[in-house]
């Protein structure tokens, strides 16, 4: 058995944004993770876990089957990925984070220090198509995993395996990213938070993460999008803006600062608020098209309602307007029902089935 | 055995648009048809048929179980709906037309003269929601039936009991209607004849039917819409007006009139002629609302692709901003794959099923 | 458009045991029919139908998709089977008759006079392989069609192409024949009629028919069995048997000849009338194998319970070791339940899918 | 955060065979584990374990849904079932060993030392069937995991929780146990080794286990029948003895004892052989009987071939013969296809998913 370091495996593939360090090599967003190619009898990773609220859960593909999902105590330990295999066949193993990046929780880190094995790494292929998922909770996979009847707003019932992304990058034999967070939109949270959402912390490694930790990994750098360009970048953002319509003020105490998308008397949206939504999803576009001059957009909406969707159009129409960029689209999503729900009322395994089947329908005729 | 006229049977229900006169009672559009409640051991009704192209195809629905669907040969004969059943139970009987109204075939039509039993009939209940369907050859369920290399353009392929608007109307017990034709559009045929869009006929009974025969039973008439009021009217058009701007130019030869949907060089659409589709969709929203005033108009398109989705948003949002109406939308139906397509390049079976699926629950939502 | 009696059609495949005669061509058991491959635009068939008490039904597939199936009204009349389509493409045609022939109705009788079409008619392939399937009412698809409650005991209830016996042939593509009547069983009927079983007439071309025209037209004539050797038999017989032992004593009011198969009162079978049973089993393997030298021969048991199955391997093993015979084997049918049930308490679709799915996984290994 | 033993908590409810003792309480078998209804916020179990060559598998169910799988290093260690819930609700919390019992691994064990919990401790609610299952690898979950490609027996490939006795057991709201080793048989292994069979190990604990550890946890104590009787036994063995007929002698260099089931030049089984299964099969009947006085006994085999089908009959026969024991039966499982297989050629989880629909409805007709 030998080990190594990660930058000492020539053939190490990595998922998900990193800032390039990889000593040790942090896992911010959910999905990413590192992918091998091994002939050897066994392999062993070395972790190192830490959080304060929301620890980290760690799944394992062999050969693309998901074969182990387990929660991460705190500490620096080894886990053995596989034993007592043939030692001349390969191998292709896969580690991926299993929860989302957590904003609400500075301590929360999950880095891979070491790999150890007895045999050799090989190449491991790139996939022929390259897609960025930006989202919320929907995206997270929150509710993916977990009785219907779960309330409590715990990592336990996130999967990144088991969600849209993974199963439409698996359907177009695509390497993907997620950019994700529960919670968050385009303009505001659920609750009308103006900073927490997804495009102002886009350019960042991993922008939304906190913590001297965190910054120390890496994550509030720059991106450096020229090293990976994605052919496809799929929005799934507006499920909680359109929340926030319904929710009370939010409020910063200290400063007195204070946002609310407001609803008329009947129930329909105000229209200056609506507004700004449109404005933050045209802003959006333009600044994802800046980062990715090549990819096709498409915002993919509806899979907790879609109340949002003629201000996405009216958004996209705006931009396209303003720009002259044909290669963006606005694609519906098939709705959560009774019969596909999961647990914390978001979108069971079943959802997430549906959603990839017509969303990686759809993203094939773009390619 | 006896033997009624259909004004006099107390409870006969008559499904689809008629001009009100039962002697014969004309099945003008697809889906439409009769119903009843019969307690008695044998039921027989009295058709005439004909046609000069394209036969009319009918369905049977015993307590709805589909039990037969046929060719109907040309003449005025009797066809036996059961026989030999117990006397004493009281069976729904359904008689469906399976094939659209037939634009092309002045001669075409199927009426239905008497119906013999040995009964009595009884109350058919009403169902607590009415949907109307408006569509093309998609709505028609052209492609529903038949093997996927048929190619061939006749009745045979088309089904009324199988298709998205049958289902649909079934998840949501629903009375329903159909009005559809093969080819058609909002403002144009697939080959750009301005003449052959489903509004310009809205009003009249099946006023795109031609022949005397089919004036005569009241197909030009003016429609009674306050006969029946739909909780919901869906739109499925738009799939015909895109492909208009890839075809030739129409044109009449005797008159010299002509038309043409633009495509730009680089494949986009003309922006005027694009706005001029849009007017149509603004247009009939306003006609459909004139002659619906409490229905929920739901656009549902995307069955055979989703290219006029943005112009159908923006259509919608300029009719809501002009009209101040609320109760429109736009829904995105499943896309049709290799998997679920059927003959004729036309959604099958399966394409019907997840269409109708998608479409209940949002329906439902609205109800 | 010419017309042509049947034996003057080179190329007609005949589906299903005939005496020879083809002027005209009797449809004797459910199943049987005429398969075509015809180059044209039109085709017709002329029918002779009559009964007494059970129409007969007919089926019509155009390139193996089903488009129609009608209750057949008495006389002698032409029914289209497609018009309109290309003249210059070949299709595969199939007329099915849907019901089982009627032992209890010596009226009942369909048979083809002519064919008429306006192109010409090419070579039908031979399938790969030949299936002769022998059952009760399950074979005969009773249940197949129908909605849930249904209890009449009608023609409307029976499909030939939407039962096991078509899907299972479909899936090896194989040809098929079926030979098979509701009630019955391989000793006695489920009312403990010994004259009602399928073995008694397994010798004659349909000798469980009854009335001079069917006589006729050749139902009572030997069989010839070299003129079609099936690959595999499969015999599902059993279930009525299984009720005969908790039905009561059946008896010739003319004759005093009475039969019971009976039951023991702690509800287990006599073990003498059961063994009765296993001969019965036994014996009718001995007269298949006489007739089918190289046939597998496969008693397939279990859609509507499995009381008999430990008889049923009796009885094989009985019969093994008196004839040394290799080629038989018992294989147990997924049993119906409330979520495949049909009408009549029968099999529905479901469960005819279910049963031939397992049962072509097994046939195939067979072959 | 309380620290407990297992027998400090009253309302342990322990899956599984065990000699009664739980300081520490073993995981013997696979599907063994322990259930607790917790109300608090956070739980944890204190696992040792070791192993020479096959680790154990662990996982965990939340609210009857599975979260976690994962393999468990050697050691000694703490871990967390769930953190971070809401403390006032209960939770149903499963922890089921994932990989059998290792006959060939003397050092594998898997026990569990203690429970850490912040709350309190609520009944387990009794369910009302209790379910014995006993098998080889079919039985075990080999396969259910992992890619179709891999070939490796090691512990990764195995799954208690996905296969079809905890499918099973969950459809009928039943308790259950396992009994399995993979490779064995009723009467010898696939390899001839007559000392690999289920039978022969029956009485004890877990009398399969070698090992001065094992010996010590109580494996190879007399297992206590009259603490838990099951309504039902399911049997699914034959698989191995099967193959022996088609593998080499088995021979003991040391003592010279060998056995070999024989096949005949044909290729079919020897007579005599056969006859030496059925006898295993009969006497293992009686044994169970003795064991389980009111239990329903039924053979289900066929997930990977029937050809052991007719002997089971016979032996199942000729112990009725013997004992007048009317509640024996045999199952024919449905036999795995290229469509359901999983890894080493082994059932997948669709196979068994399968088995336990059949399954399921076959035993719930026995209760």
């Amino acid at each position: 058995m030998k080990e190594y370091k990660p930058e000492e495996i020539k053939y190490l593939k990595i998922h998900g944004r990193t800032a390039g360090g990889t000593a040790p090599l942090p896992l911010f967003w959910t999905g990413s993770g590192i992918e091998l190619n091994v002939k050897g009898s066994e392999l062993w990773i070395e972790v190192e876990v830490d959080y304060g609220l929301y620890e980290p859960w760690l799944g394992v593909l062999i050969n693309s089957a998901k074969v182990s999902r387990q929660m991460l105590n705190k500490g620096r330990y080894w886990l053995c990925l596989f034993r007592g295999m043939n030692e001349n066949t390969v191998k292709n193993v896969r580690v991926i984070r299993e929860v989302q990046a957590m904003n609400g929780d500075p301590e929360c880190s999950l880095v891979i220090h070491s790999v150890r094995a007895d045999g050799e790494f090989l190449p491991v292929k790139e996939r022929p198509v390259k897609i960025e998922f930006i989202g919320d909770s929907i995206t997270s996979g929150e509710g993916a995993v977990g009785a219907r009847e779960e309330e409590d707003w715990i990592s336990m019932w996130f999967s990144a395996a088991d969600n849209y992304t993974a199963l439409t990058a698996r359907e177009l034999n695509a390497d993907y990213r997620v950019i994700s967070q529960s919670g968050w939109g385009v303009l505001t949270s659920w609750d009308n938070n103006p900073d927490c959402n997804l495009p102002k912390y886009y350019e960042k490694v991993c922008g939304l993460l906190t913590g001297e930790k965190n910054e120390k990994l890496g994550a509030l750098k720059e991106n450096d999008f020229s090293a990976w360009q994605p052919d496809i970048v799929v929005v799934n953002l507006g499920t909680n803006d359109s929340s926030a319509f319904n929710t009370p003020e939010w409020k910063d105490e200290a400063t007195g600062r204070h946002h609310k998308q407001r609803s008329n008397s009947d129930g329909t949206f105000n229209e200056e608020d609506l507004k700004a939504f449109e404005e933050a999803v045209s802003n959006f576009f333009s600044k994802i098209r800046k980062y990715n001059p090549k990819a096709h957009i498409v915002w993919a909406y509806g899979m907790l309602g879609n109340s949002m969707m003629p201000a996405l159009f009216r958004a996209a129409d705006a931009y396209q307007r303003k720009s002259g960029d044909r290669k963006v689209s606005v694609f519906q999503l098939p709705n959560t029902t009774d019969k596909t729900i999961g647990s914390r009322s978001h979108p069971g395994i079943l959802s997430h089935e549906k959603a990839a089947e017509e969303l990686s329908v759809y993203l094939r005729s773009l390619l």
